[in-house]
């Protein structure tokens, strides 16, 4: 049996359009291609200007999927690293690969000097939701989301 | 019957203070004082780094009210000015104040480019909820929050 070997790495300028291309191959999927208006420029604009940054998986050279994240401030806890995306091919699912980006996602965290870290997930995605309670995660179900689109 | 004056100010280095206030004195309101580990010298850190950004309101000149938010940045649309705190002290709630503070978060999320903005309510701050719907948003009630902490 061949052996994988699995990496994560951090995003550069020159990786940030996969990330990009993991969310479109995403919109995609979930048949809402038009819904992303946003462009790999602006990607790699905010990463250049330290808004977003994020890690990579690979799997025997190939990204397979990877993070997104930003610090963000809590007036009650201080800084905090949100999760913004979270994605992995579904063919390499179920091999350990979203522990290891949490696992990077977490440490860099800390690195940071955050004092948390925050992120969303659905209602209905069962799989997600276990996942983040066997990290150990607080899931709050009492704040609903308000947002206003300009574009 | 008297005239007050109602103003809208960036926040500066030196007005950070009085939204620290306004943070404890909810907290406190809330029997959760102790909940608040963060110091003003982070909220100060902070607001020198450009992580946050707010707006203070004033009635005769005194602060009664203000928003924090940073941005932030949406796969799918883009840069997000993310609306992190609104607080009006309740003597001073129904005058109006929290329009004008809500419109020139608007007006900023504009100014800096920003695709949309985006904050979260309680599901039970029904008040909240009418506010933010007179104000055009959209209210999604579908996303739950995971959070694990470090201190």
């Amino acid at each position: 049996m061949k052996q994988s070997t699995v990496e994560i790495i951090s995003l550069t300028a020159d990786t940030v359009p996969y990330i990009f291309d993991f969310v479109l191959e995403l919109a995609h999927y979930e048949k809402s291609p038009d819904a992303v208006i946003t462009t790999v420029e602006e990607y790699i604009s905010a990463f250049e200007q330290g808004l977003i940054d994020g890690h990579l998986a690979s799997v025997d050279g190939s990204f397979v999927g990877c993070t997104l994240f930003y610090m963000t401030f809590s007036t009650w806890k201080g800084k905090c690293l949100y999760l913004e995306d979270f994605y992995i091919q579904s063919e390499f699912r179920h091999l350990g690969i979203g522990q290891l980006l949490f696992d990077a996602y977490i440490e860099k965290a800390k690195a940071l000097d955050a004092a948390m870290v925050k992120w969303q997930v659905l209602d209905w995605n069962s799989p997600a939701i276990k996942f983040y309670e066997k990290n150990n995660a607080i899931i709050d179900k009492e704040w609903w989301n308000g947002k206003i689109y300009f574009k």
